[in-house]
């Protein structure tokens, strides 16, 4: 097992403890090593780097996925989780979604917001 | 003259004090009010908010235009200017743009490693 | 209150009466200034300003939409309302969509027609 | 009838029939030469031309789509109809598609995966 | 010869009387049909239609290239000499550019003004 | 080392023996383990797999990044090389640039074909 997929399964262990196990009974069938090969990238090759707190990273990522917003619906939700979970508050999300306004336009801006708002709505009806 | 305009423009004052000046220079011909917009809305009713702190913001927009790429090069370069300017450092510039290559693919994050490269040299010429 | 806001709310209360408040209800409670902040830029700092008249302006954001198509259904759909209410005719707006096929490629272009195609029936059961 | 246009319709009759009918019935009432245009243009003025064979041109069609998810889900799901009836296997389609996360980014790839998973599943439960 | 091919050559020899030509001596060897191919279908097949005035389809191609900007800056430059041919003011294209900030982000609009001004600029140089 | 790694190593000694080194020197500074990050990601992850050969692997990543072009114009000609070490020939590169016409609009195409006719002129020069 390579370093980079160890460091990796150890921040997802923290980050969202069942994401491995997910990835691979959904792709695994259609790409064997899926889970692992993303595992490894992703986490082990970029969120578990020094240099850049996860947080950030993660507030980062928000950003990024908003403006991409077209064919990233799935993936912003998913790391709002993550970025809860990293410890950033519903506030900080809201801002870095909402600025990206500025460069993405706001129709991906408001659908960023429209993202957060039910992943909000499903924590709290969970809660 | 509107609130969130006296605060686009008290934050500029301080990220880049000839931003409005410059834009003013270049655009104002075309527009005779783009620089009062842009102030207005990027920085006024962005930038300035509370909620989310101005280094972490910052390094949203690397993280957004790094994705966007393609028509974002002079923006990117510019925001890096800004985000070390809020505070960051080189390194944790580099992580956030690096990690990109997960959400916008290695085009991508390779192009903004090069504009950050471009702006770092440029700054350690001029000191 | 900023002279944009005002051009804006003036515009908005011709071409769609409701906007501010269906948006303000929306996310004003994720931020509070939401509403008030994109009628001030989107319709005060851009459609309200001279230059170039209401409909072409309309027609333009059609065809913006329609080649950015993966993150814009729904500002689509409220948009090709505000053509009709600006004064467009429904050929005209499957024109400028049609159009799109050259610049951002037939998938883009062919959901842009269902886009039209969903509010022209929508107003159709409504009328 | 011009030589492109009959190209075209002698390249869709083997790969998909139905498809000049399809598009005629769903959009000519919105715009009268629909099909006939983008038959002429996609398949008379491209795949039907020598230079590069039938199957390899779906598969690059495919790794287009799928970077470009954001808007083209639905036309992604038809290529992949056609590149099996090109004569490409399963496995190849996902390999096309999985590659994209180079590219075009994780988000990308894996609503391609999605995509064709949703194929794969149609056609067995036809069978 | 198509009909779609006589009404593209019949429009561009108004809009751009060398287009043809130019485009055939600079791809016509790589793809011998690349200008007929383009000119049928571009201008024959959307331009040339019925149902929306070539100055207002003009500058919708405008305002979707600036959105598009990455990789349209030679495109948006030529088309702005055909939207000034189509009988298109030069307040009416900075305008339709600007607005693209609503929806594209203000990068893409930078960049659409800043390919104005050079356009602008080589026709006062050359008148 | 792990396994992804080897076997990208072992691909790029083909494709490009010199890939490795080049990446090592331009961007080890700003990031240590960048060259070894992308050759275990993109070549040993992906291009090194089985399930569909390398040419059409290679002739996928010229339709995406076609279709990307923004951002990609450095990266296509890049890997217009490695089509043609993989085996392709240059009609079948720009078979594939100019069929992205139909997907990514044309001026995303007229780029990517471009981008083939500079390299193809260099290796003439260089021949």
């Amino acid at each position: 097992m390579s370093t980079a997929l160890e460091r990796g399964r150890a921040l997802t262990r923290k980050l969202n403890p069942d994401l491995e196990t997910v990835l691979s009974e959904r792709y695994d069938d259609l790409l064997p090593d899926f889970a692992e090969s993303l595992i490894e990238w992703a986490y082990g090759r970029h969120y578990a780097r020094p240099g850049l707190d996860l947080k950030t990273r993660q507030l980062c990522t928000i950003a990024a996925l908003t403006v991409l917003g077209g064919q990233t619906g799935p993936q912003l939700k998913v790391n709002i989780e993550h970025t809860l979970a990293a410890g950033a508050g519903r506030e900080e999300i809201i801002e870095a979604i909402w600025q990206m306004a500025v460069y993405g336009g706001l129709p991906a801006a408001i659908n960023g917001l429209n993202a957060a708002r039910e992943v909000f709505s499903a924590l709290d009806m969970a809660a």
